[in-house]
């Protein structure tokens, strides 16, 4: 399933009708304002505020996009392999494929650093409405979103006491809430344990969103705190039992995003522009990696994981647009909307505060399909498609931004966002010019194509060369691969970053002149305009619905619940669990059905009826892969890595009769950590003896 | 521009409100309905029968999917280069690559066949209407379409009196009305002269659909006869002066397919699904061939044509679909086909015969789409992208149907198509084995991805064996480069091919199980019910508006005039002409905006005021490529090869003000031939001395 998906500008927003959901096992709950007396009305199990704060501080964020859990008081981490996969090909090499033949590390000596991963452990949250809205009284537009950032900056500083700590201002419910969130950083996790890519995602690409599975989509990682493992009193224990049919359960995770309360011409833009362009483009993208995949053993090597976050891009959006032409499906939706706008004109005081935000909505959206291609391009960075690029973009960036005070830089470069931006910007993770070199080539002739050849952005930047020598140059002349030239760099600031000669960095201050007049534009325009008024139609929601919602999701954490339970699809019936054996019966031999070596050799050693994965009513979406799954024990029952085709309309709407997300059983893994890899050490961790 | 895409089902439309179009200068029109007084009255000329009779035996369909005109009367034809690509291809080798240096034979001696091109010239029309409903009276569904096959089958045979003829019934206004079209063959052509690709196709992609433009795509063929240059006593010369700003013109070609009488229920189809399926495999089609370019320069030459038809196809769908989501045009589709709705429902006897019509198109539609990607897969062949494969499907299919009573086959294989199809398959194009193996890999991928791991027919055309194991095996053990083999099969009969133990032979054959049923279910629940259907609205459409009306393009001649007009856009006034000093401006240096070096030698003897390219208001649509543009006195003009991008709406819709065609200026043909190219044999043939 979908790491959460780089969206720079979300616009949150909350669920609609909710006089149906709380019979349903619908909503991404925060943590303060769990429905806990409807689940013990439907489940009969009452989660209390003990129980809430012991899950939450059980489990982790991983800052690329995923989630995670500690699974021993020790800093063990369980996450998906696919939330670990660019930690596993960053610390391979040539000689050591550890994507194709999985890693084990025996000892605590052998636990290797992931070059560029970070953990958050969400500790408070606290509301602070308040003063956001002192702050931003009055204001529209431009000003509006200045004076937004601002107050946030000025919050999260107060906040982030130290580098251990990151905090963030999250908005809730379409921005008529905030609360400030303060999580514990750790930004040092090395790998402990992870299975073969060919079983962690038996059936690829074919396979993914898809149920009946057999994947063993795990890794175990390590939390360090200044060297040494980390103590972890908050962790989840082991269900001896794991899931089962018709059990309840729940899921701790970070949803990415929902655009369940977007607005009808919000989701027109998506459903005809913004999804189609992305997914042309996109796919044309996922044809030339396939293409360099060719090239040889190694060139395959090093676009793997880029070539899966791709397909599983497309795959994600795909459902989301085959839900966006469901006419019946959309409809509804409108349905809903013209509901909701009825009863707030039908309100004087209500529609006098509220009533125009349809409109101006729709109009700042008819003013994104105009600027959106260039803002994507240029700004967001779609037409570079290069680590090297994204590195000197850092730097010309930062070395403007963070000169100034904190409250007036862009809220990327705030200083409670900084420790993670100098992990990133001094990544050890490599970097492969000839890969390099074909992705730049293809962004830039994209970007050539969205803008025209004629365009004076683009006879600026590519002058009199086509788009493969320019990438060539670029990517042939930096120096940036270099961790300590982005050290050098950063220390010396924008004189040192205007002084460099570095190919790539003076075409990073190049496009940078365009991209800050985009940004300016568009949230002049666009994101001023959506945030202000998603914020009244956040604040008529409540007026008219009343408290009981959950906001859309924003990558932060939060409780779905939910339970073991199949569907029905065209007529048949689709069972909720599958077995091990299964693996074997699908197994032809070749990728992606192919079953690794190890496990074809332990075929005789494994309980072939164990639990394998299953199936739940859990609310996720993208962000969730690698949630723990747990029983109201609080134990682990299962790892979430994927929902079924259905969910992915669960960016819009919620369908309980087929929205399903899918969870490695908790038996499966047990089992395959034993029989197949030996792992005891994992084993002892999670299942102590006695066990 | 478009070569015709290939499209196995077209329904024949025809314009909706006629009331308005005869003051536009719109319509596609067929030789024997051309509004003569019209013209006259907008442009003060008449033309009469006989001016029609020259002009169309001066026109030859290119049967592959493009327009030419005959340009002597020793049969040199004049086509656009991209309608000769595959020719130049094919003739090409790794040590001449005649893309790339351009061709000129300077004697008779040295022009060199084309292995697999026709031209069609067309003699008569003759109306077999009444013989066509005699046949299907009554019937509907898969009976409709059987018995309307067979009666074209038995017609067509009639006329076909050799193998120098080409038979074809034409379904026009929504099959209101059946002609019968009678051509003379000309199946050996051979190459004459070619500029370089550089020149022909400047500006390549990022220009394609664009205007202003500097392109010389253009390439002199020749027709033959009995292995001597046919006699062309009908043929177009050379105007003196070429086009001007405000002259009248006329286009006379083979505009492939429009959809301007689909009804909103198909047009809804194609928006949602059919438009945007395809833009997505194609464009990942695109990114795997680019890739392929990257593995050497002989891959690149390889693969050239066949990425440039990709290329070509996906930005004129992307044109078509971008026209579908605007609403505002779409609305006004809408509202045309509500108001002739309302005038067949409020005639009693109109909506007794036609009412019902529009909603069985729409319950076939909601069936062709749970149909359609499979029968697209494996009928028609989306999954099986290999020149061996269909070969080997021609054999399997040829063995079996021709050994039928002509009525009762396939219609591609009844007696008036048979000449064609044995070129097509003793075609001796070359077929390289590298490419085979990428592109099928890729449609097999895409055919599991389609149809979903767990489809029956999936694991029996697959086995236990990946796309690329099945691929290489079926590339590399075939034997059907060996035209001898081909004709030995054919000869042999349904026997010989189901006794050969080619792998590529018995792999089409157990396609052909799947494909024979998937058509039969196809035909009988989608295309038989629209076809009926659609007659039926033809009916009412005559009923209601009249006959000054144009029936939807079916790849057949017609007629278009206009005029050399420019349009504005966003404010700007886009001039009709450019002038060859334009191409020096625009040459960067690097691909695809470098000229040739021939060009760069020539600039100081050509006049680089004289006109380039043009744009006129004619209505024309892929497939028209290639069609000559003349005056009032039927000299030649220019050589249409292009619309601009709002041209690519007129699949749906026509918009004078701003729908252009784009053609080569008769004055560069001649500048260039003489100047760049010394291409005397050409010049003096087309301008003879004294001119």
């Amino acid at each position: 399933m979908t790491a959460m998906l780089a969206r720079a500008v979300v616009v949150c927003l909350v669920l609609l009708v909710p006089s149906s959901f709380l019979s349903a096992d619908e909503g991404m709950w925060t943590f303060n304002n769990f429905p806990s007396d409807a689940v013990a009305k439907k489940y009969g199990f009452n989660p209390d505020s003990k129980w809430l704060e012991h899950v939450r501080l059980s489990s982790a964020r991983i800052a690329g996009g995923c989630s995670s859990s500690f699974v021993s008081p020790n800093g063990l981490v369980m996450t998906n392999h696919h939330c670990a996969a660019s930690c596993i090909q960053d610390i391979s090499t040539s000689q050591h494929n550890y994507m194709a033949q999985g890693f084990y590390a025996k000892s605590e000596a052998e636990e290797v650093k992931c070059p560029n991963m970070e953990l958050n452990q969400l500790l408070q949250i606290s509301d602070v409405t308040q003063r956001v809205n002192g702050a931003t009284r009055g204001l529209s537009g431009q000003q509006f979103n200045d004076a937004l950032n601002k107050e946030k900056a000025s919050i999260t500083k107060d906040c982030a006491t130290s580098d251990d700590y990151l905090c963030e201002v999250v908005t809730l419910y379409s921005g008529s809430r905030y609360d400030l969130y303060r999580y514990r950083r750790f930004p040092d996790v090395r790998i402990v344990f992870a299975p073969e890519k060919a079983i962690a995602f038996f059936g690829g690409d074919p396979d993914n969103f898809n149920f009946p599975r057999y994947d063993l989509d795990v890794t175990f990682l390590r939390a360090y705190d200044h060297e040494h493992p980390a103590k972890t009193e908050n962790y989840f224990k082991w269900s001896p039992e794991g899931a089962k049919d018709n059990m309840l359960t729940f899921v701790i995770g970070n949803p990415g995003t929902t655009d369940r309360e977007r607005t009808v011409s919000e989701l027109e833009y998506m459903r005809d522009y913004e999804l189609p362009d992305y997914l042309i483009q996109t796919s044309e993208y996922r044809g030339l990696l396939t293409g360099f995949q060719t090239r040889g053993k190694e060139q395959a090597r090093i676009s793997n994981s880029l070539l899966f976050g791709v397909e599983n891009s497309i795959k994600a959006r795909r459902g989301e647009y085959e839900a966006l032409v469901d006419k019946a499906a959309f409809s509804r939706h409108a349905r809903s909307e013209l509901d909701f706008r009825k009863k707030v004109e039908s309100t004087p005081e209500l529609k006098n505060q509220y009533g125009g935000a349809w409109d101006a909505i729709a109009k700042a959206t008819a003013r994104e399909r105009i600027l959106e291609p260039r803002y994507t391009d240029i700004e967001r960075g779609r037409a570079f498609r290069s680590r090297f690029y994204s590195l000197a973009r850092m730097l010309v960036r930062g070395t403007q931004e963070i000169p100034k005070p904190n409250e007036a830089r862009f809220p990327e470069y705030a200083d409670a966002k900084l420790p993670q931006f100098r992990s990133a910007l001094f990544t050890t993770a490599p970097i492969y010019p000839e890969l390099e070199i074909e992705t730049l080539t293809f962004s830039l002739t994209k970007m050539r194509e969205d803008l025209g050849p004629d365009d004076p952005l683009i006879h600026d930047l590519l002058g009199k060369r086509s788009p493969r020598e320019l990438a060539t140059d670029l990517i042939t002349n930096t120096k940036l691969s270099d961790v300590a030239y982005r050290k050098q760099l950063l220390e010396g600031g924008k004189s040192a970053v205007e002084a460099a000669s570095d190919s790539m960095i003076q075409f990073a201050r190049r496009v940078d002149n365009y991209a800050r007049q985009l940004r300016a534009e568009y949230e002049r325009d666009v994101e001023g305009v959506q945030k202000k008024n998603h914020e009244l139609l956040g604040r008529a929601r409540f007026a008219v619905y009343g408290n009981s919602i959950y906001p859309d999701a924003t990558f932060t954490p939060r409780v779905s619940f939910g339970s073991v339970r199949g569907w029905v699809e065209n007529g048949k019936k689709i069972n909720p669990l599958t077995i091990i054996g299964g693996a074997y019966e699908r197994n032809t031999g070749s990728d992606p059905f192919a079953l690794p070596q190890s496990w074809l050799r332990a075929k005789d050693k494994l309980d072939l009826t164990t639990p394998f994965n299953f199936v739940t009513t859990n609310d996720i979406i993208g962000g969730n892969s690698g949630s723990p799954m747990i029983n109201q024990n609080g134990e682990i029952i299962g790892l979430i890595f994927d929902g079924n085709i259905w969910s992915l309309g669960g960016e819009f709407w919620f369908d309980e009769s087929v929205n399903r997300s899918v969870a490695v059983h908790s038996r499966a893994l047990t089992e395959a950590l034993d029989k197949v890899y030996g792992a005891r050490r994992v084993l002892d961790e999670i299942k102590p003896a006695g066990f």
